[in-house]
């Protein structure tokens, strides 16, 4: 059974999602629908990219990640497929593609690209305002059905791409800054498990507060306690046990975070 | 495999739409289930007809669209079943079925309704405030499971409907209203394409605000700026570029729309 | 077809249930995947315990419900799963389990424990912060795809348990107590139809208001009126027709909900 997975900043009220589903159902009949998210900040590419680097990976081969964060719609960016290893991406060429992009070429896998300009991969009426429905979801439709990648549009190799900041190496250690904030308010940094790896870590910098050293999960401090430690996809985050970082500290994507490393 | 739609006010918290699903599974196990929304504003049919409109004509053929917007729950108001076409309805006889209804009837498509008084179709035990759970849910797995819609109860023809008010023609243009408000701050007017056609609009009034002109989507201006344009189910929807149009006007549901049109 | 279900406190923004449900579909390919709730109140181990208790009941016997809200994640508390009657639950050993796994000794079914200590039934990697993917992912997967319980960890048998508060008999009738607030702003108390049976409630004290009587459904007053019925799951609950009795009362979890006995 095809697998296609959903990543939207449509929100799920008002049936959006559910038209995207109801087209790929009409084209490939019994296709698994797994939502990865449709409550990304609306127009916010980062952290559409973000979210679906984090999450790819741990889906079967073959899946098709068709994602819709699309600010562009109707002007001339183009709509975009891609096999990246072993899965497929679906969505807006507008770089929500980046942060995946750069795990596959990390790993050296296979990676090709299609304008998706085949219209007869399209639903027949297409609107200017919901490519979503009328171009992505039939296009991730019939590549689950069994159309090749290369059948939906012509090869493209000029995809738009941006780069996530990546931490500087300081004299005292590593400067980064936040790039996420989650449902429970932990905050996530840019600077990454790697970085840290055979150093000690005096003490953490963030929004104005300092937290001394790194704890291996939330349960080793009291609540309410602010904590620096290793998130579930190897950035150090800083959380407060049963609470919300983000609104202790007031946090903002975008802010410093500073890590200091004992030099002894 | 059967596919069964949900469309209710229930929310995502309490569990109450995955009781419904887990009695669908228990009589028409491996059935497709597809969440259309469950943040329809608490007992607001008019929203549930809209969005049930705006998604069932995309789903395939023998889909199943289950609705629990239900104010009237446990008193006289019927329990319907319909066949729309070549789909079919599941839910409260309270008019949210009114919008579909009538895209059906345009269609010219067969239509069929009964009264669900069939009890040996419902769970054993029926409460008097979840009929979503105890009625409608298990009557929508029977027709899944293969039941006729004339076994689940008795042909009625007399159902409640309620007409969405239409734009009225003016010396200047159209006079309409705002019909929805949606995630992103889109505001939806019942104003349709097929009004405008072949007219020039001059300008469109709006909360107190102009608009000069209508783009083809949101791209043409820049960030910020209140534009005009054909919506993706037909309507003249106003937007702002990369923001909430609603919030910018403190639009409500039922505010007026004015369409000029360009007379020469 | 397996079924397995997710109960979390992870909300619908960060992608960590789509995680989950890769990990799942990778390891058991075609496994049904259904929500029950996502929005737990962050750490609230009673919240998830009681939607738990309400929904499991409804889903078809083989059903694997997996439960992650895991305020101990990565400390000693021990991940289990555990075979209620007919249908198996994977989670952490925190308490969450209490109120169904009542129901399913009261209906005197097969209970069974284990301690998931088995690494060969995780991801290879597993991170401190996130057993939901890491642990009981995986574990339901296994299940889901055939292993026995017993494959997945040593039998085990003293899992934390907690009692939810039972109503106290008074000279009046009964003191129980608010035990959920759902989305509507129904009050769910702990005072449940089986205390009632037969007897004829006078009135209900409820945050310093008093309601006469009971009514079967909501339709019998008027909008707005203050309401005392049996809810869904067979508690006393106190509604506001057509509105949200939460808001009107400020009812807060805890509060006291007293019952008064017509004697005659």
């Amino acid at each position: 059974m095809p697998l296609i997975t959903l990543l939207t900043d449509f929100g799920l009220k008002d049936g959006n999602v559910a038209a995207m589903k109801g087209v790929i159902l009409n084209i490939a009949p019994g296709t698994h629908l797994i939502d990865i998210s449709h409550n990304i900040s609306p127009q916010n590419i980062p952290e559409a990219a973000l979210i679906l680097a984090r999450t790819a990976p741990f889906f079967p081969s073959g899946t098709i990640h068709t994602v819709v964060v699309d600010p562009g719609v109707g002007t001339g960016r183009r709509p975009i497929g891609a096999s990246l290893g072993d899965q497929f991406f679906i969505g807006p060429d507008n770089g929500v593609i980046s942060m995946l992009l750069k795990k596959i070429e990390e790993l050296e896998q296979n990676i090709a690209f299609v304008h998706l300009n085949k219209p007869e991969f399209w639903l027949p009426q297409v609107s200017n305002v919901f490519h979503g429905r009328d171009i992505f979801a039939p296009c991730a439709a019939h590549l689950a059905r069994g159309a090749g990648l290369e059948q939906l549009g012509e090869t493209i190799t000029d995809i738009i791409r941006f780069a996530l900041p990546e931490p500087e190496l300081t004299n005292y250690g590593y400067q980064g800054e936040i790039i996420h904030l989650d449902h429970f308010g932990n905050i996530s940094s840019n600077i990454r498990i790697e970085h840290l790896q055979g150093k000690k870590v005096s003490k953490v910098r963030i929004c104005g507060k300092e937290i001394n050293g790194m704890v291996r999960t939330f349960g080793e401090r009291n609540q309410g306690e602010l904590v620096a430690l290793c998130g579930s996809t190897g950035n150090l985050i800083v959380s407060v046990v049963n609470g919300s970082a983000a609104r202790k500290l007031n946090a903002v994507v975008g802010d410093n975070v500073e890590v200091f490393i004992n030099k002894d």
